[in-house]
């Protein structure tokens, strides 16, 4: 099998593995409990806060904070449940047009309560449209959340200037950003963004599925969104997912690792050999993000007629797995709502999107490239 | 050491441990993804989902539902976030005075906004009173929540009573058991119940922590509480556990051999022992709930002047583990809201709760009980 779908999600670091199943065996106590067999796990959870923190540049001694969840998508609600909890004069969001569902759905669900929600929108390459952002911001705007990465094409938006812009002219407008497709793929410094909220996802980078967290800035307090526990500072209740949150601290070392050992320069020259390869043999193709900075690892590329998710099954009959859209909403087989919010042209608007993680080699590049032009070249007379 | 706080936490049982390192490793795929490495995970996830619905008795084809959750805590906030939704004119939750902080909270988070909540008194014995209760429910009651058995001391509430007198006369009624500390120790019967919601904690059965599940009836329709994703048919967005929740499956089946298998009269053997040790050594005593209806496991007992915290640590010192209260308040060291609301005498409000798991031994008892011996009746000029 040729795995090229890390941004639904990656397969657990080697090293990390190890340490999860040692975990689960011997650290097994709560860490609510008052003898050293539960305080001991309670230090290890403390010890994976550092490392996550490391990993973003947050700062614990001064008060930062790195809230464990269960998902990204926890992470995100509990944003936007909590946020506007406290500024009853302040009843409007602000978010792009290309959101992880988990936020827009959030936001969706504010709006139905009766805020005001602006949809920030896109350009064909995928780039925010900066002046409709600033002049969407008003004096009764709560928080203004936009993604560090897109998941469907790896497009960057460039934070760190809009919270400099944001914060000069609004300092009480919270910023949030979903950097779920970021994380272990460009240098995450939630000083640098300026960030009040920043969320993760454990399984996006070599940790296992059902751990995320949320960073929450020295500055902000809100209220939790899962109540009815003294976890997580009060901020998160229910017993921790605590083998999981211990090797997510492991999994945040080891993308720290990769970034300074150069890993996504090699992930990014696997990116552009398939796209180099895919530009010279197929005519009509559109690689969605392509002029727009962009994560090392995500290749969002339509052929021509040709709908996304009949080429993901061709290519997992081929034992290649890629996807269409997001693995969020690629089993409801509707069309991406990125690309939309894109305007991609009628004939070019399925793709299917191609991410690469650390393992993958050139010869997975050759192999999904031949395997496309069987598929498309050889059979296009049976497409669609 | 001596593991003997199995209602804080278990330990994962060995065959489970075993599928959970399979699942990591092998199991990695998105269950969102199309491709069959991506559906193989999602059917593992079903067939979990399968057995932990045979262990409680709900019928999946008729559409009851089973949802993975993170934690039973976030399956009681569902609860509370979701069921007064549909209801705009039900502003009235009754609950137990003894029930778990994830239950008081989410109901007090109701009263803050608006609701009425009546919490139910229970008697020294632990008992509830059911007449309170019943007089307690008016027309405008939305939802009864009443754990199956509590975490402290163990006591068994006649919920399959309680719901159907509840039904009979106000059949609109949501009824929900938190039957976390319940599960794996006494048959569960959902049906048998009749009850509309049942929280599930994977991690008090031997499942490892980090996975959840809530029992829907299918006659009972609610929105999410995670919100922005498809997953859980509609009902819990997010990236699911896949590892955990396949292995609760796992968990699931071994809980119901070992109910079938009477190992929970050994463990009930066991219990009665420790029992009948400390009550022929120590006069000044109070077992709380031995006169109720118990889980097999529980023994809380409380010695006179003795602060449940400073016995739980001197036990530590021993290599014991028990807890004071339940594991998610003794990190608080405040006295058991659990004795207060049973009118515990101030000479025995705060206690120790030793709760026993399959794997303990007579031995195990022996060597609480020299503990004991040794703590107390050598050491109490030291006392306090």
């Amino acid at each position: 099998m040729i795995y090229l779908d890390n941004n639904a999600t990656t397969k657990i670091a080697q090293r990390v593995y190890y340490k999860q199943c040692e975990a689960l065996h011997k650290y097994y106590g709560n860490p609510s409990s008052l003898y050293p067999f539960g305080t001991l796990v309670r230090e290890k959870i403390n010890e994976a806060r550092e490392k996550v923190a490391r990993l973003i540049n947050a700062n614990l001694v001064s008060k930062d904070k790195i809230i464990f969840t269960s998902c990204a998508t926890e992470s995100n609600n509990t944003v936007f449940s909590s946020v506007l909890l406290g500024k009853k004069n302040k009843r409007r969001v602000v978010i792009s047009s290309v959101e992880h569902p988990s936020v827009m759905e959030s936001a969706a669900r504010l709006e139905s309560q009766g805020c005001t929600v602006i949809r920030v929108p896109v350009n064909l390459d995928g780039v925010l449209d900066e002046q409709y952002l600033y002049s969407a911001i008003t004096d009764d705007t709560a928080l203004v959340s936009i993604m560090l990465a897109n998941n469907e094409t790896g497009v960057i938006f460039p934070i760190q200037r809009i919270t400099s812009k944001i914060k000069k002219i609004w300092p009480e407008v919270f910023v949030h950003t979903d950097a779920v497709q970021a994380i272990g793929k460009i240098n995450v410094d939630v000083k640098a963004l300026g960030v009040d909220f920043l969320t993760i996802s454990g399984h996006k980078f070599c940790a296992p599925k059902g751990v995320g967290a949320l960073f929450i800035s020295s500055n902000v307090n809100i209220p939790p969104f899962i109540i009815g526990g003294h976890q997580e500072s009060n901020m998160r209740a229910g017993t921790e997912n605590t083998a999981s949150i211990i090797v997510m601290g492991d999994a945040a070392q080891f993308a720290m690792e990769n970034l300074e050992n150069g890993v996504t320069d090699k992930v990014c020259k696997l990116r552009d050999l398939l796209e180099a390869q895919i530009s010279s043999i197929f005519s009509d193709i559109m690689i969605f993000g392509k002029a727009a900075p962009r994560v090392c690892n995500t290749s969002n590329i339509s052929f021509k007629g040709w709908v996304g998710e009949k080429l993901v099954l061709k290519l997992a009959a081929k034992e290649i797995c890629v996807s269409s859209g997001s693995a969020c909403s690629s089993n409801s087989k509707t069309l991406s709502y990125v690309l939309e919010a894109m305007n991609a042209p009628a004939d070019y608007a399925s793709s299917i999107r191609i991410s690469f993680g650390y393992e993958n080699t050139e010869n997975d590049i050759l192999s999904i490239v031949e395997a496309l032009k069987f598929i498309i070249l050889n059979q296009n007379v049976y497409a669609n």
